[in-house]
């Protein structure tokens, strides 16, 4: 892998730091105008209804559909639409030949927990209501998506509802309360975050409510039961022990676990598939890991 | 996979307890005779000697090399050789179409800590100074194999010898001092292992040494240096913690690590390939990811 596309992102990331003094609109706006990637030609995107919320469906032209992927994107719970993260929703659309479902989940401070996971909820119920097989289904999400996938998982189980086939997370954030060893020893290293910047978020996506109570922090649930994971990260991230603990919670809970850490990267890598040899490969690793487990019935 | 497979390799397990009463020569011989796999007839295996210790090359016969592969196997420092993992060696040669050396270092009580590590780092460097170039050898062995696989790799560090392109190592046995959750919470569903019985090695191989010193316990280094690293384990592991603190020590220190915890598998689970759908499948992945990094050059 190239170091020096590896140097070339870290140097473009610490360019654009965050801006505490921005009101909630224009952090929004500048997470829009950074992460919104173009989506290729051959992609059809198509607004849509999931539960009660907007959604994008997310598909490759004249690809036969092999499943649905429920995709959840990232941005702390207060930034980020399906629109940010329509070209990397396109990517693993395109490496698993599945039609890609991102939802439009609200939002805080709007709408603090447990908004966005009961919308997530209702979307994976609406995508069961409307005959897609569970076996046939997978989730994904970056970052705080990727802790709402879990958190999604962990509700659909106490809701009594089938577990999908399996669920790819980039990044994922699961534990509010910001104990990771790594949120003290890779201050250096991330380019991206700080933990003042990780707990404002918590602050408006949670208030005054517990920050260790699951499923807002779900790294401390029983994980058993849930489907096959794949935990993708980065080791220049403040969220790598999130990453490493869910892997360790879930194996813990006798579920099958595959946990990537990819050296030198920053918090989801994968989205700069366009200069970074380490996220097509990555991008290609999760495609592979949700496809091997699309139809492939677990006893 | 297959919940019956899984059951009945459980079941058989259990049924051949430890029995602490033994002598060393009565275990080694007793663990032969369980775990001594047959040697597929398309299999070439040779006596040869690497540094001064012999060792057995195995090989698929009229398959082309792709590189060396030196494999480390596992009993507790105390038991096993190349002959009783010939079978999974093979199985790893085939996958990798790799040259397999299996080293027959020296074994404790006779030999204590580092003789073992001693041996394998002769072994390492023997095989680069008889011209195979580090980036096409890789290093594979399991559980007191698997830790004597990254105190090889941190001692070739401290030796100043190249790294080699990749290793692969299943259910390693990384920490002695026995520190990990699993050691507690995986004891009734490890149908292998007691505390005792990990404990006796320790003290064999260690003696009154520091149980936490690498490169005896490798968990406790710097890991930072060593290549891409694929660790396997299963969910029914009182080692599972050994698993997952070394993908966690490895992320932190910026090497490129793969975790992957198999649900509801014992100890080296890969060795049960002829009955368990998991293990074909384990092994498969330990081949690819090995053969992705053999000859690939990391800047």
């Amino acid at each position: 892998m190239s170091r020096q596309q590896r140097d070339a992102l870290d140097a473009m990331l610490r360019g654009a730091p965050y801006n505490p003094g921005e009101t909630v609109d224009e952090q929004r706006a500048g997470f829009a105008a950074r992460q919104t990637l173009p989506v290729p030609a051959d992609v059809a995107v198509v607004d849509r209804t999931l539960g009660d919320r907007p959604a994008l469906e997310i598909r490759v032209t004249g690809a036969a559909s092999t499943g649905t992927l429920l995709f959840l994107h990232g941005g702390g719970y207060v930034l980020g639409s399906p629109r940010t993260h329509a070209g990397l929703t396109a990517e693993l659309a395109r490496r698993t030949g599945t039609t890609a479902v991102s939802l439009d989940y609200r939002l805080a401070p709007e709408h603090p927990f447990p908004a966005a996971v009961e919308d997530a909820l209702a979307a994976y119920r609406a995508l069961l209501d409307s005959g897609v097989r569970a076996e046939n289904l997978v989730l994904a999400g970056d970052s705080a998506g990727g802790g709402l996938v879990i958190a999604t998982l962990l509700s659909a189980r106490e809701a009594g509802l089938p577990q999908p086939a399996g669920a790819a997370v980039f990044s994922p954030w699961v534990d509010l309360t910001l104990s990771g060893t790594s949120m003290r020893t890779k201050q250096g290293a991330d380019p991206i975050f700080t933990v003042d910047r990780l707990s404002a978020y918590a602050d408006q996506y949670l208030g005054d409510r517990d920050r260790s109570a699951s499923p807002a922090s779900p790294l401390f649930a029983d994980l058993g039961g849930l489907p096959p994971l794949l935990v993708q990260v980065g080791s220049h991230e403040l969220l790598l022990d999130d990453a490493v603990r869910l892997a360790a919670c879930a194996g813990a809970g006798d579920v099958n676990v595959t946990l990537e850490v990819w050296a030198g990267v920053p918090h989801v890598f994968q989205t700069h598939f366009a200069t970074l040899e380490e996220a097509v490969a990555a991008l290609d690793r999760a495609g592979q890991f949700l496809s091997d487990h699309l139809g492939a019935a677990e006893p």
